[in-house]
């Protein structure tokens, strides 16, 4: 990877900004354009055109790349700009990383030669950003309980990237945690770390016997029934990710305090999430020799 | 201690509900009164008049006991009551347990040969607390800061036992974390779990190197110099009691935020913060034979 | 799975007596065989001959099962049996659990119709498995170092399921723990837990900052060019099967202290290992439905 | 405390081989007196005879100073060297650094007008001490121990620093770890960080439900009684002091493995024993002023 690069960072949020200053200060040559509201820091060149893009030797397009209508996905800009606008101002060879890129964005990018990643794809960004998710549900438990977490009995639906994380750190913080997931491999994962285990099957027997139920798991496996199996005061706090692991409305209904909390690492640490994506574009970037 | 005791719980915030509420969990016979706005559990007797006290095997007065004036501390109540009314209600002999016994409240029981005794002075609670302070200091930190604390360079001022659990716990998170203290010994102690050490007296040498400094030293140790060495958009949580350790309003002249959290236990975890009064209050009695 | 089963176990070493004992403290009626100088406790049943076999709900052989020129791997015995006998002693449907099944071992159960499963090829084994191999290598580095693990720099090579376990154990004994990995969802992984990371490709350049040096790859990745690189007294320990990852005879040459430690867990903790197989067994026997 | 020292250090095991070159390392002029077979690095200089020491800014004798008969300790050495011997060489006005201290050898200190400080007495270093004691162990535990020390069950016997760091830890590794201890805030103090606690005093009671036992106490708090009702294969270790807290003959009648672990910072670690001691001198001369 080059030392010194030219670096286009095209619309997004807060972490698009924290991205482009990430970038400048190790040195590359940065310019915005469709992030004025952002505010990044002097080193990053903002830019009222597309002019220059051309020159680039990495356009990054934000987290997802489009918005509703195959518009650039750019809240903190006035301005309104589509996806054939940005490839439009590129030249054939050059590379695009983007974030959940679709069938769509892929075509337009083919049809113009233009390399696009999709670096939202790679796993080392996902086991990166387990950690902001994971700390973003301490700090839900640590608002909402009255009872430190300290001592407090947890339990963790799956144990993928993101239940993995978020079962260690509250275990680190003297909660004590029980996993439970349907793969043998993944209990014995849990074991092997010193946390808890269940069953996933027989869920309702043992819900009654935690303060906290965390769900990572993106299936409907907190129903009614389930809902109605836990102790009084017990909190859930949903990470996974549409359409969620738990019926809100019987929840509602039963009165079981249950957050949904989506797309946690943006807004818990839009710093590191920033710093996360350059990190996985360098590879990126790494990878295709540039 | 006996199994079944008669106990009365007078005045207080919170804590004092939910530690009555752990009392009568654990098969006692409890009373509360002037705690009426907490409305404690159904198992808690709340009492319009002190008049069946002084047939108590223990009275629980809050933490601290008395207010300005000298009056009960009982936020939650409407009625105005003072110490030596319930004194007064008392017979000689019983036992009351109070936090921040001043040597009035001491003067008053001894009149009355009533047994008075501090639950705040005593070592297990403190320690105790300490838990929930650290807790508290981490989720300000993650409210706070656009990082996450994996990875955040944390300096924590004094190795006491606030600075013990605040460090451990940050450390735990993946935080890199230093302590700075006077003591060779506590330099030592911090050492021999692993974290870094700092000499508190050089502090501005090395204070620009921290993204959080945590204070638990009861000293002016961070003032204007101390507190202009910081880097741009270090976050100070001060967990000192008065008189604090920041320099608050060169603080709010240098633009560095810095934050005062006073009193975490009860605010963070009034039900865990019951239970430790309990518990020590269970530790007191054990000691005197009741 | 049966609450109550006849399960035989036939040849293997500490692990197999180990496991019939867990298998009989279960509740399970057990049957040994060949196996007579490991002197089980006295619930699990000394057989002299493999007539009651062909009842046997479950039967269990050692890991691997076959020793060289397709006997039976069983070094607590006198009896010299091969597989086919004890194949022939069996009836069609029978279950059959060994580890490292072969090929030839595939193809006698399956002329038989017997149903072999192996153990050893299971993922919650291996992760289980694990522990104890990252154990005996603490257990190693306190025995060969000079200093404590506290302190002490390590470097884990390979970061899959015994470098986790490995990196991870040193770093919670205080060790500075860094990963060289090849992937960079490895090397994003072990950023995640706080673990310091090291690009494999350029080992030589950075070798000479490790006190210890774990290897969990299982190709030559410490050759002679590497080892002349390590500081003067860094310990090597290499903890991946044959052919392993270090050129032991440079080693010796240079003076290099390296050990090759294969088979830690039947070696250092027998007793758990063999319950890790039984718990293996009753997965594989429940996804049957015996 | 000056950069460049003069410093002799006379007598001693491995640690102080181990501190002569530690302090070589850092810069200092180092001689070594009785000593000789330890055979320290090129930087160390051996001198055969006390005639240049009365230069030295720092003297440094062993832990413990002296052997039977107030003669040196060098087990190192084949001369044969009181403590008189040593002092006389010096002169008044040098600053001599020791471990356990006898009242005699401060009386022939005084008498010649020498200050004679204890590092051993020193809290940073009993504290640092701690690690390798901990260690060892660990060590010892996992040599002994047919299980892993994941999910072994452990006693710590008391909550001091060498309680502490054990026990901390064992729980590292995952371990179940419970201590017992007789002050409330001991026990308070344990349970702040996820650990189990049990009365001290009902010891029997709950003996049963241990892998193993740690003993810190220095005082007989396990005999015939307490070992008795040990579960069958549970391990003793003892790193307690003389005169110890176990009953060894009653332990070997009732055929209880019990070890009595004794100095096992220079055992297990002599260079960081080495390290610790010269921290140690060095907080001494910064105290000293010199």
């Amino acid at each position: 990877m080059k030392d010194r690069m030219d670096i286009w960072v095209i619309g997004g949020d807060m972490r698009q900004v924290k991205l482009s200053e990430a970038l400048s200060d190790d040195g590359h040559s940065v310019h915005s354009f469709a992030l004025e509201k952002g505010q990044a820091g002097s080193g990053v060149r903002q830019e009222e055109s597309l002019a220059g893009a051309s020159l680039a030797d990495c356009v990054i397009l934000p987290l997802p790349a489009e918005g509703e209508g195959g518009v650039l996905n750019a809240p903190l800009s006035d301005s309104r700009c589509t996806l054939e606008m940005v490839f439009d101002a590129l030249q054939p060879g050059q590379v695009v990383c983007a974030g959940k890129v679709t069938p769509r964005a892929l075509a337009l990018a083919a049809e113009r030669s233009i390399t696009l990643r999709d670096y939202f794809a790679r796993e080392e960004l996902a086991i990166a950003n387990a950690v902001p998710t994971a700390e973003g549900a301490i700090q839900l438990a640590m608002e909402e309980l009255s009872i430190t977490i300290q001592g407090c009995r947890v339990l963790v639906l799956g144990y993928g990237r993101v239940g993995q994380a978020t079962a260690s750190r509250f275990a680190a913080l003297g909660a004590k945690v029980s996993v439970a997931a349907r793969k043998y491999a993944d209990l014995a994962r849990a074991e092997s770390v010193g946390l808890g285990v269940e069953q996933i099957g027989a869920l309702r027997e043992w819900l009654c016997g935690y303060d906290l139920v965390v769900n990572t798991v993106p299936a409907r496996v907190l129903g009614e029934e389930e809902l109605s199996a836990l102790r009084e005061g017990c909190l859930v706090i949903d990470l996974a990710s549409r359409p969620g692991g738990v019926d809100f409305s019987a929840a509602a209904a039963l009165g079981v305090r249950a957050i949904w909390a989506l797309s946690l690492p943006g807004k818990v640490a839009p710093v590191s999430s920033g710093r996360y994506i350059r990190d996985t574009i360098y590879n990126i970037l790494r990878e295709l020799g540039v």
